[in-house]
């Protein structure tokens, strides 16, 4: 495949699990983030619940691992892969954004990325679930790739 | 509740789904937008796409309407919801940037603003898994509810 | 909707889940049977492990019930459905054949068509994994709808 | 019916999801517990996490109320039931006993002693296994159904 | 085990997920068929329907693909098994038969031959449900195996 | 981690899916065991049942084999196990006790501990769900790890 083709396509032009078997087991990390605008109040009352017993991150927290593990289940041409690591952290961005960032390894003969990427996806969504009581209008203002290794294709390190 | 209080929180404080029998069923409807941000090569490579056999707006479509069925399995304190209605769209704003669109409706007693959330979700990060070959950099931006209505707490309309 | 088109394109021609949301709810029923065709020595080991504690056709009915509930998550445009009830039966045709009935009933606006021809592919699948180490020539023949009853399409009763 | 007999057989004697399509769709709430025994040194293990942002509880409640929305794919002849309500606490009876219990409400056809039980269960086991590293020999006992109320045949309250 | 006894059998007569543990972990495939027969006038409208951005052979491949994955969740005795490619593809045999066939790979210790044939049905249920408001009486006249390659059984190729 | 520390927190305290990809593939094996106390008119009902076509036991198998197909979906922080063995058996243990006894194996980095109670507790409650309608208060008296075997913290093995 050159740079400028899209795989997942067959011979007839429809979309197929394109074929991994003849690639290399190795091990291969993704990290992916989602940044999350709210009213100052709500990011407020979300970190007032983390002094609870249970909070509206550990909530996230969850549905993201759990997402990471659904993923070839939700991204048709996912193939499903063996995770070995998922990790989910939170961090505030500034009053008003809140960070989702997710890290996942596996040692297969494909990447994770888009493991990380469902992964914040859905702890942003679980977050906006649980507030949108208060806050209809907050927004996942982006979700993209950090970085990823391993694999033939390189590694990839967003620029910041 | 009070408009400054989260819900999904019991007397221990810890979350739990909280409790709808009492609430009216009546006809309900969401609509949800995400954007994707990416290279206009790549783009371009979605477009010549459709008009294949099989191109990835058509199965992001998919995606996205099956993602919908499944938000109660993925978002934790989400109820089951009887969906009558999924339809996903595809809009370009720029040379750069797609818009996917999802609405939702049911006839039940809590809304479905997290089924079109969900939709657009799922229908973005399958477009970024059938063009990460190409364009690992693509982002998943403003990912938001545009409306939302039926139910007691009203209307919602997102300002533009 | 006119006898002569398809069902499931949205205005833009792409799928979609139908909107069902001014449809009437009813008593709903469908009836589908799939035949399995295979050895006559296959067959009579299926009738042996009848005798058993725990025999083929046992695992296949819980198979079609579990798939029958499942339809909505593998048939991308189909609406889920509170099924009210699904009965799964077995039936010799002949020495060499083997039917398998679903009937599924649920009250709603929408059919049971598809769980019930889900039901029936799911359990002969499973006929076949269960045999499939002593006749893997067996063939899942004639899956098809048997009736449905409910609705304002009407009522449809195969012609024998 | 009568009360000695089984149902879930259909003539044949095999299992099949019974027709509820008759019963009357009422207010219907069950709650059931489950008991721990554990180590006094893990239960303070656990105690102490409760303290802290992310805890033992916090994950093994969310694992519950998942597990009930799970409860018709996971127990074969369960029918799909639109749950309105599922609340999990947890309490410790003495120094080695931790308890879980749930309880969950629906308006429908048949009840939700399963989905109640399903939940305390799969809350169980998330203490489990979040433990075990420290205590492989904890224990699950004492899982049933704490009462129910609605529907034909009755309520039911244990006698203590 | 002999060419004449089932297996998924345990010493009690009971089913069971035999034990591949001792198996070799080599490449194998299956390709498997099913064949739909319909009136002429509804292949055409899905002929058709190949001219649109959105036609019903998109939804159904991708409907194939994602089954493929969730065969062990759907046949009660399947291994869950990592799959390295699923294709699907279609071919009008007649004016009124269409075929649909699935070729599967995995470098596992046990075979793929039932993700092929549900791949296969997935997509054939498919086609039915998003033709059924013109042509109920659509059958899938014929599933089964066309070959499978690897592992100690030995491969197999359907007699033509 | 010494033996008195709780793993699947990360370094803020949140419950996070602990790294495996450094542990070593092994066979591993794990054994669990669930008993049901109820009426012995009850016990003598599934008794009976055993000598029909379709009967609870049967039926609790097939849902004990699925269930630990899925313990990665269940129980959040389990990672997804390739499991190549799982086997159920039932034994009266008195008039009116049961016993549910599940083994599974794995060749994989981690163990299937999980998944065998998983398995037994879901066996366990399809055989109360079937029973319900004779014996609410049945209970699950004791769910318990007998053994494990392979991987790096040693062999488990019940003292009786």
């Amino acid at each position: 495949m050159t740079d400028s083709q899209l795989t997942h396509f067959n011979a007839e032009g429809r979309a197929h699990m394109v074929d991994v078997s003849e690639k290399n087991t190795t091990d291969r990390t993704a990290a992916a983030i989602a940044t999350l605008k709210m009213d100052a109040h709500t990011l407020e009352l979300i970190r007032q619940g983390k002094m609870k017993k249970g909070d509206v991150l550990a909530v996230a927290q969850v549905a993201g691992i759990m997402a990471a593990k659904k993923t070839s289940d939700l991204i048709p041409m996912c193939h499903p892969i063996p995770l070995t690591k998922v990790d989910i952290s939170f961090q505030e961005r500034s009053d008003t954004e809140l960070d989702v960032t997710a890290t996942v390894k596996t040692t297969y003969v494909t990447g994770v990325e888009m493991e990380a990427l469902t992964a914040v996806t859905a702890a942003a969504l679980t977050v906006y679930d649980m507030c949108k009581a208060v806050d209809k209008a907050m927004v996942i203002a982006e979700v993209k790739l950090l970085e990823k290794t391993g694999g033939k294709s390189g590694d990839f390190h967003r620029a910041t």
